[in-house]
């Protein structure tokens, strides 16, 4: 494992890590599915490596990696324990294949589409058809006891970098937001004002989440700092949950031409381009262009290809909404909290509670 | 007007009403505009008829109708006399153009995008270039007292009508969420069912607004009936405003197949093809094809252009959700509630108070 | 039974009914629990009659009734049948003993607690310590299949009454604060109209779904009308669930006076009065009893005993919020819903749905 | 000033801020006011110091407090100067009058009102009529254009500190609520979790706002820190509206009980309590004594005056949420963001804006 880190840090290695299994039935444990690759698996050990089947759902960024790292996607039991495996492999594995797709690519114009025409993500089911992984590269093999915390551990990162990223979301959003006010000129409307502050009020606190999940962590192990879970969950929680109203606020700001603006091409009609330069105005002092180009930016962010994207990966990234609130719920002391009202109950004297006194 | 009514209705003309207009700076009133034609208005008083110009934003619907129907889409002034006007012009009518586009069109194939590849919506900006309106056609002629209750009432049977629409909508969300819930056997969750529920909750309130908003309706003028503005516009307000969160549900339900489900053209790959039919498997009796038709499908509603139109059309179709919460304050009596607080608080007698008894 | 019904509506009578068993541990059956008294049962039948034991809680309205008629609480088992009980017995019926409370009862004064000096609710724990039932008032004896179908009957009722009540609680909580709003003079603000706006959404949504519940009712058995299940679930779900972002609202709009207002004494207290006349005035033209007559409203059904008993009775009474959910859920079509999805994914075909036509 | 500090100190002084003028009219301006004593104000300057005359309202603790600091409430223009002043008087000042009233109190018994017999809040309207105040105690005498940021300021750590101990009310509220869902045995509800869940999610996003705050505040002036006002804002408005949703997870957890079960009169009277004792009983091994005890601490806290008084003093306590709203929406860089924005919609260069790259 240390070789490999050196190795990973000497060659600056770009990886991405494959975790989710495409899990099959649900509501059954990797052994029980009728099919057992469903869950990505150890189908054969040699003394020189090990072979994997199966395959890993919703790896974003993995064509443009040199490595992909396997974590289990869960907690485990003995009998699973052929599914606790971790690894590493590059890119062009014998028996590793990607189906990729990316987020609604388009060609480059003048104005339609000026986010998606330069920015993308591939995401890509990755399957493992018998591939072998050298020992050196194996870094679980069938401890199943240690799967939930690995797989713990990786949410509990993915969810605190949730909380400095999606901030910066919000921010292009709340941007277009009060771009359009403006070039409407109904920036001075209270409710306008309000609206965008809510977009404001849901960015800082993930971001809030972040700081203070950072600030409350505790160091574990060979070097390494964790965050808190409580409050990085709850940033996390947030982002996805809340993506939906910050793209409502966008929406109710901006109007109806988010999706009813014309095309680049009748734009710059010949025929059309005067009508509309004349129609689509907005503020006296802003260019009608300018307007133009900002509703397709609002379009292309929060009424396309991307606000899809973009909810989904909020809502479902590093976890669902659910998976935290499972282990914000789990993780908390609720008994100390107990304790305090039973003294305040009267159920149970201060004097026995060393925390407080009458 | 009756005549025309009458031509209307043996003609069976199909219809539809250009009502937005461009606005221009929102803060300024039709006169105040530095370009007078921001507002659609009468530039020329003929014997025989009437000259106009502007243009309408967001017509529905314009390209396959027979004729437009425009109406003022504010409360006027005085001096805003030239915008009140209404009228109704042949589509083909000299100078009335039309900047069409339609929902996200797509080629049909054999599984992407199933909704938008069959359904789809025209939206216009619709140009007024000078066009010329026989009396016979003309229905408001400078009257700005009544534009502002024209289009209060055109609005308010507009969100009537949400009311009846919208939950269809919400029919066909519940329906992809069931339908996934199932195919990835997690029906029995709790979490599962109170989101579902969610669901249902929003798209009844709405019906019942509608349903209620009838009942409690009341006749007006040559035997036409208006709905109670309060409830209607409380419907509309809800169908606009928790759209997103229904659309959120979907996919907390659905999960991130949603957006990384591979293209048809993987899918059917003969190279692809197994790897796919095993891997995306979910509860063992549905075919791993129906499944994945099922997240085309919530992809196609959810996840892209139609989801960005039912959004942004939800929130401001039949007026901005402002526009509702401001209708709902003005027309409400909070005096006769008024008047029980100060019942209550003894600063009015009882007996002062006709409804009561203490 | 009829003859029951004949001679409660000859003598007028008034009854509550007592509902909700004490259930001791939340979840066992009342068969399961270790003291079997914990459900009311029949703990003896006898030729002429039945000997009851068991309690129930939150009976409203006991005291001053005549009569109480007693239903089970929820669903039973085969094994439960003994719980299969309903009935009616007179208030003073041997062995029946009430533990009463009042909703903090005050003296009334000047100005202090206007309400719950003039008003309040009476709630018993009923207690029924082997009360003997002529069998001419047993309308249940053992029949537990229809133990479940009653008590949801029962509550369809209350729930569809909540409709109709609960609106005007709202009717009251948004008149005090619309009067504090123009005695402290801020009507005119924007966020104070979008707060009144909202306890108005509230109180104008449940009421729309019990008129909606009504519409949508449908006859049952012995010329009764059952409302639809599902709209007044919801109806009294909002209202159970809204009550304290009413409370906020009226908070928000009224001010820090609605619990620091001098008491009665002190207003009234010759030394003071000048003093607080002078410095508790609000709007010039209102005078300064009034305001703070108003504050003590406020305070009064807000934030004192009457706040905790409006808030928990529209919580509970009828159910709780999750009793309503999961009725919502298991009575709603879903199966309809999943059809319609499958034939716009290409699942099924349209042809096999007779509803539809592509 | 820097006497002033020393002397409070060293003497250990314990001093209440007084805040909050009565303020009359809220649309008004302190000189506007029709009584100009409305906001207090400096009515004669000597020289050795300045009289004063008017009424601060809410003023917490004062009746045990050594010294009264009296600080401008908002900011004011030149001819509201008067009313820029800040001092210290002791509390027994000439012409200093207290109109105090406290959080409901009670004589501790053996259960009922566990909380409210033992602590309280006294809360008072703070007149003062002609005070004398020695110059070496006045912080600010007209210097108009300091009041504002000076009341800013006095919030900002007000706010900041509500991140602290707001949360620690949310400690007590879901240690009642767990407890009782012990007590009822319900614990293992996952609907009883999700909202146990809800409020660990309000309470710990308050306090990450709090710890955040602090780590991204900033050095000021002469050896002070003042923390991110985005941040505590944030933090205080979740705290001022999200108390009204705690609450009701406190009573939806609980159950109808806590405005329901007898008092303890009845509870410990002979002839009740072996009834009582049995019927009241929840999960088989807790005394039932301690479940009504829970009872009775969640209705002190969440049902009757204390909830009143933490309610109120959540939503209004350190300015109302509509103040926080303001201070947002007015602190908040938006013009980067929409840089980003025209950067991100081709209406300005990347090359233009230093923190992009393309």
């Amino acid at each position: 494992m240390v070789n490999y880190v050196k190795y990973f840090q000497k060659e600056d290695i770009a990886a991405t890590c494959a975790m989710t299994d495409v899990k099959g039935d649900r509501s059954l444990r990797p052994s029980e599915q009728v099919d057992p690759d469903l869950y990505l698996r150890i189908v054969e050990k040699r003394d020189d490596g090990i072979v994997v089947r199966g395959a890993k759902a919703h790896t974003t960024a993995a064509v443009p990696s040199n490595e992909i790292i396997v974590m289990p996607t869960r907690a485990l039991r003995d009998k699973d324990k052929d599914y606790a495996v971790a690894f590493a492999v590059p890119v062009d594995a014998e028996g590793l294949k990607f189906v990729a797709r990316s987020t609604v690519p388009r060609e480059r114009g003048k104005m339609d589409s000026p986010f998606r025409s330069r920015w993308g993500v591939t995401e890509t089911v990755t399957i493992f058809d018998d591939v072998f992984v050298p020992m050196d590269r194996v870094f679980m093999c069938g401890e199943w006891e240690f799967a939930g915390s690995a797989a713990e551990l990786f949410a509990i990162y993915h969810r605190h970098s949730y909380c400095g990223c999606k901030p910066g979301v919000s921010d292009v959003l709340m941007g277009i937001a009060a771009l359009l006010a403006e070039y409407n000129n109904v920036e001075g409307a209270s409710h306008i004002q309000s609206k965008l502050t809510d977009i404001v009020c849901t960015a800082e606190e993930i971001y809030a989440c972040g700081i203070a999940g950072s600030v409350q962590g505790k160091p574990m192990g060979p070097g390494t700092y964790v965050p808190n879970i409580t409050l990085v969950n709850i940033g996390k929680y947030i982002a996805g949950t809340h993506i939906y109203e910050e793209i409502y606020r966008v929406h109710d700001i901006a109007g109806g031409l988010t999706i009813t603006c014309p095309s680049e091409k009748d734009y710059f009609h010949p025929e059309l381009k005067n009508y509309l330069e004349k129609y689509l105005k907005g503020k006296a002092d802003i260019p009608t262009e300018h307007r133009v180009r900002a509703f397709k930016l609002a379009e292309d962010l929060t009424a396309h290809g991307f606000a899809g994207w973009i909810m989904v990966a909020s809502c479902h990234g590093g976890g669902s909404p659910e998976a935290q609130r499972i282990t914000i719920y789990r993780g908390y002391d609720f008994n100390k909290r107990k304790e305090i009202a039973k003294c305040l109950a009267g159920i149970k004297k201060f004097e026995e509670f060393p925390e407080f006194e009458g």
